[in-house]
């Protein structure tokens, strides 16, 4: 049972608090990505030192590798991974059903290739969600059909109702999951995909196929139609969303739950996200500049060392560069959810909003 | 001023303590290489907090990049880097003399290839002690010129010749300096080039140009020579010697310094150093293997991680299999080296060193 809790409100924005397996976290909150189990470059207890509560797996990549039997043997994913805080695992149906992989989609499940081994693997919704209870997740997310960015209708109405037909089918395996709406960017469909799984009942609700691509007028709108169709006391989840102003948006528009490899991919290609700003620190230009990451950052790299010996360690190709980075990015992420969380107490979450536009732009 | 105190002697070997800068720490000690200010895949923060005292740099490679300026700039390589202990850094004559530069060796210094922007470097022994004051380590090392094993006797005798000379020159800077004796592993060319240096009169004593494919048997009778001929109340610093067993053999030959990239380059391609031996993380065998990485370790890997998940990782690609691999081995190495404190403490270290390579082979 997920335990949900709104403590505060400012006008659709929400905080609150969100318990499960005697695990808890305050909300909004943003989910590192640990696909295979670990945050790319770093331990996961410095993850947590960062001052995350919650990370998110992937239940294909795990399957794959390690395997589901390795993570069970060794007393479930927790213990495997070292993380005494809340789980989510992703599905995977998103990488079970992006392009590249020998993929067909049935009624009765999906059905893909092995990127390890090159074997046939057939899933149906209901073995996927015994895989994320199998893996130790607290949380686990329906297995949906996400169509690609632009997709024809046809392709969105079928999407939608397979993703409702399955959707039912992992509510019934009693596990703490999370539905996914699908439609695109087609207000009926997006509402109609909604609508469907409120009647089903989940204990979270997650909006899915947005940020890959569409305009973001759009991807605001859909989030404004869950909004409205979601159940208000359930937590919901925008998935796959990490740009900072993206993620206040919709804060604003009452989602509660973000995940993203944004600020780790960004750590890995030397992009650092300042409060004023992103800044490339592989740059000659930071060469001679010994002040920090961020002036007004409290993460160790910026308390420890400076632009320039990072951009050094950068540009001489050392992995201690991503890793900088990586606690930096992360750090902000941490700092920017902390931020939003104190400004819906106080009322100033749209000042907030508006002040980090000015600077970050 | 390097001060050293030899406190416990068994045989040969020595215990002790070696002070300099107001830094100090214990005798025998193994240096991580830091060669461009930062230990391969870790945070200099973390590789104190593994338990080590001292690091050495590279001043050649710090001089191509980010450039002695930077540094002296910053304030010094110690806030550069934010390491508060003892910094060696090697004179970086071994990376400019070695194949696959465009260089030459004259009389008045080295003249190299920069491999960062193709320019040519002129370089004396003096303009390089310099180099290692700007850059503010607290021990310098000589440039010397160290031969490829095997080399003619002819290039041997010259390299002896040009090292005492370079030596000389070295001295007269003024800071505190190792020299280092070359020769090979001839007997007499090695006795004549430790003599030399001890006449000049040195701070500290390093023995250079082993470790590069000789027979262990004759490093082993070249260590005996230093040690017999090198004053026994300054400290001898072996280069570049990694392998546990040799470093122990070293230790009972009267040798208190160490510096190798062994243990980290090892992790970095999977090679996990234990007790019992060395064995291959990424192999398939430890897919279910749920126990640390070493059953005796206390390193914050073997505390929190299982062998599975390190191979799994590490199967995956994932950076933090580098990472974790290298704090494990650094932690054996420092282990190691408190093992033999101890050991010398005790009266003991021969036990230790058949102990140990009954179990370690």
């Amino acid at each position: 049972m997920i335990d949900f809790e709104i403590t505060e409100k400012e006008g659709r924005a929400r905080k609150g608090m969100m318990r499960v397996n005697e695990k808890e976290t305050e909300t909004p909150f943003f989910m590192p990505v640990a696909t295979r189990g670990s945050v790319r470059t770093l331990s996961n207890e410095e993850a947590h030192e960062i001052g995350f509560d919650v990370l998110i797996a992937n239940a294909y990549h795990l399957l794959l590798k390690p395997g589901s039997d390795v993570i069970k043997d060794a007393g479930g994913i927790h213990r495997y991974i070292n993380w005494p805080g809340i789980i989510f695992t992703d599905s995977g149906g998103f990488q079970m059903i992006r392009a590249g992989f020998d993929q067909d989609i049935m009624e009765e499940g999906v059905r893909f290739r092995s990127e390890v081994d090159g074997s046939t693997i057939k899933m149906t919704p209901e073995e996927n969600i015994e895989l994320q209870i199998d893996l130790g997740a607290d949380v686990s997310m329906c297995l949906d059909h996400c169509p690609p960015y632009p997709a024809e209708r046809d392709l969105l109405v079928k999407s939608v109702e397979l993703t409702t037909r399955w959707a039912e089918r992992c509510k019934r395996m009693g596990h703490d999951t999370f539905c996914i709406s699908q439609g695109g960017i087609v207000d009926e469909l997006r509402t109609r995909s909604c609508k469907e799984l409120v009647d089903i009942g989940f204990q979270g609700y997650a909006i899915g196929g947005l940020s890959i691509g569409e305009p973001k007028e759009d991807m605001y709108r859909m989030v404004d139609i869950c909004d409205k169709v979601y159940p208000a006391d359930r937590p919901r989840y925008l998935m796959g969303l990490g740009s900072p102003l993206d993620i206040l948006e919709s804060i604003e528009r009452g989602v509660d739950i973000f995940d993203s490899a944004y600020p780790t991919r960004n750590a890995r290609h030397g992009t650092i996200m300042t409060w004023e700003g992103k800044i490339s620190i592989d740059k000659g230009r930071y060469r001679k500049d010994h002040g920090p990451l961020d002036d007004s950052c409290g993460c160790p790299v910026c308390e420890n060392y400076s632009r320039s010996f990072v951009s050094h360690l950068s540009r001489s190709r050392e992995l201690s560069a991503l890793r900088f980075a990586t606690i930096h990015n992360l750090w902000f992420m941490n700092e920017l959810m902390e931020d939003a969380k104190t400004a819906i107490a106080n009322g100033s979450l749209r000042e907030l909003k508006s002040e980090f536009k000015r600077h970050y732009g």
